[in-house]
């Protein structure tokens, strides 16, 4: 097999961003420090002046598109959008042909969401040392800007995270979200990470090392910290028909179930909701929750890893 | 029922702009002034550097879009464009939701554009305080900035709206545009409107408070010192089915039709035109039309507004 | 008939690029110079800065939309992507309503692409003397800036285009590529110009005039310094049934054939690229291929079409 991509330079510089798996905690915090000093900093910087962002989003993806656009056109960059898949899937061109077609156009970050596993990884590996990757979003594996705008979230919150107890809820066999907020919180030293789901939307065994399982909601938020709620993902392929009327009964939050957290618990959703099935209004819409703070920390998370790629081109040039 | 939407502060300064109704004439004549002054001004400012503007169309509408991203463009803003509809129609997520998150990525000034009534409204007083909203058009009874656009001619034209007589042809009832230039118009004095309709397309009693109401073209345009003429909106809902052939007869605007209206009267139409249908070829390219100065002035008060919400801000940051 | 189209002023400025056909030697190598300073400048400049540049894609094409756009942000343009046609099969709105809007607005720069032939022209004649018209591809016809690009990258793999020996090979009868690479080669003093086809994809008699023809590929390309090949066109209106495996043997670009031109030839394609039909992998992949660097030229020899035009208007300001 392939020796694995290398996401950093030797001096630990970022250099991809396709996955949050064996990057070292001293990186993931270095990149949640720099994303809260984007919140307090001036809106727009010349961080990316000179550099060209492509987004290419082979899923629909109105909020995540907006939110990496905006985290390149604030630090100066040139954006295109594109609206191309890369998987093996599309007709007529091959991924590298597309992709080597846009480095030749000097694209400097390709932004990149696809349902496909692999599509990242595949373009990082042919453009490597010329462009940087940035997953937005790969299958239902990986989303790394989101795992680390979580975590930047429950820091806020909550302070050190190696104190805090968090329960993620839902889908989780078929959630990126889940699987890279659960690899943020784990390289940066979470005590307590839970994951409750129905039996049939559980992951695999070897997934989620050193995760509890709970199959009851009650038991799996008791005196959680943070309880983190994921969408019903109806549209996804391969996804269960859900009786949505009982799944809120089993594993929706309402403020009742919400009391068993910890007293001070915050709850957290990526969005979009459906509310009224994994998440009620008065939750969703209340003082514990932070799903606003989410988004608005993933244009600065966005900011931070596309300014971090930038400083690695601008080393590598010197 | 809910008080009415501030759309001034307390100084009387622009913070949204959903409607023109209520907005008081020394406001519009500013905003007309302003955008006559854009006109004049050399084409590109920093009126809103750091400011996003996002362009939310959930209706078809290239040329209104594109106006509104050169008026943000030019004066520096940072524009996202993003086709999804607010309206209560939309699946999967509340206009709020969608509103919020955009929000949280701070969006500065919503330009919304819907078939539902009451959509950019609700914006509004969501992002009250935080952001402001500017109609793009909304259902069929409020286009704000086209209201302003066709003041700003007809001044431009005539001088003193004072001493202008206006008639106003076509499908009233289903027409965003002849209402919100009946708001303009009314508001800046002018002594003689008019809307002219067969009567399938005339607006209930109660609506275009103070216009005279004609069913014959020939007698509505007499002595007008302008002829707006509206598009037949085959494509929108409700509409009636129209034969086009008998439509031009009685009320498309003709050269010898024309002839009966003020001398030096001008002609007005919002685009885009169906040439042959509400108006002839030779009217609409002839010496009286205004029609691309229309268009012309419409990015100029798009400016105009855009910079006026930014002045507000920056005064409620002081 | 209409007397053709002033595509330079009297002092042989660009005013317009909607095909190469007469423009003169001198004028062609201007540009090719101007765009290989632009591979050498820095990658961001202001020679457009004030300017709006206008995308209209009648046709899908993500790579040369995003070429052009990159060429006009990365020189600091306003630049609108609108997704019209605007050939006479569009409904509701004439060609010259929509541009006529799009010019009130103060567009500078049309870049147009389109299936029908004509249109380019037909808006260069409207928009004269206020804006300028690009052709972004017009039918089988024109394509000029890919015609500019490949002369550009011959010259730069080459030397002297008076000594290269250049065949192309493919569907030449539908190709704009083909016909505008001629056009270049032709002016710019090329001195074997072959073209190598099918019975069936040859163009009429009359076409390509000074070219050689040849229906066998290996005579075709024998001895040649460049073999360009066409992406064989499955969508194009018009195209035959190809028998793809067939044509592969007859007419496929394989490293055995491309033994017969000359030692150190060097190979082209427009992209997108059917690998394994019109050409193999080794060979689209191999030493000899100059295929990204056609891609990296087209964005240069944009930058220059784009920053004459805003010279020539700048010059007729004076």
């Amino acid at each position: 097999m392939n020796p694995a991509l290398a996401q950093t330079d030797a001096a630990g510089r970022l250099r991809h961003l396709v996955t949050l798996d064996g990057l070292p905690r001293t990186l993931l915090e270095a990149l949640i420090e720099r994303a809260a000093a984007c919140a307090a900093a001036p809106a727009r910087s010349d961080a990316l002046a000179g550099l060209t962002v492509a987004n290419l989003f082979g899923e629909p993806s109105t909020r995540t598109r907006a939110s990496f656009e905006l985290a390149a056109l604030r630090q100066g960059a040139d954006v295109v959008n594109l609206e191309i898949t890369l998987s093996s899937r599309a007709k007529g061109e091959t991924l590298l042909d597309t992709v080597y077609t846009l480095l030749a156009m000097r694209v400097d970050v390709f932004v990149i969401r696809d349902a496909e596993a692999g599509v990242q990884e595949a373009v990082a590996r042919a453009v490597d040392g010329q462009a940087a990757v940035v997953s937005a979003g790969e299958a239902h594996l990986s989303h790394p800007t989101q795992g680390l705008l979580d975590a930047l979230t429950i820091r806020q919150a909550k302070g050190d995270i190696g104190r805090t107890r968090v329960a993620i809820v839902g889908d989780i066999a078929r959630s990126r979200v889940a699987r890279s907020a659960h690899r943020a919180l784990a390289t940066l030293g979470c005590p307590d990470l839970r994951i409750v789901a129905p039996r049939a939307m559980m992951p695999a065994a070897g997934e989620f090392e050193g995760a509890r399982r709970f199959e009851s909601m009650d038991e799996g938020i008791d005196g959680a910290d943070v309880v983190m709620m994921l969408r019903i993902q109806h549209e996804r392929e391969g996804g269960l028909p859900v009786d949505l009327g009982a799944y809120h009964g089993e594993f929706g939050l309402t403020a009742a179930r919400l009391a068993r957290a910890a007293p001070g618990a915050v709850v957290m959703h990526p969005g979009p909701m459906n509310r009224g099935v994994e998440i009620d209004s008065d939750v969703a819409d209340g003082p514990q929750s932070l799903i606003r703070r989410q988004v608005a920390n993933g244009v600065f998370v966005r900011m931070a890893v596309l300014a971090a790629l930038a400083e690695t081109r601008a080393a590598a040039a010197r």
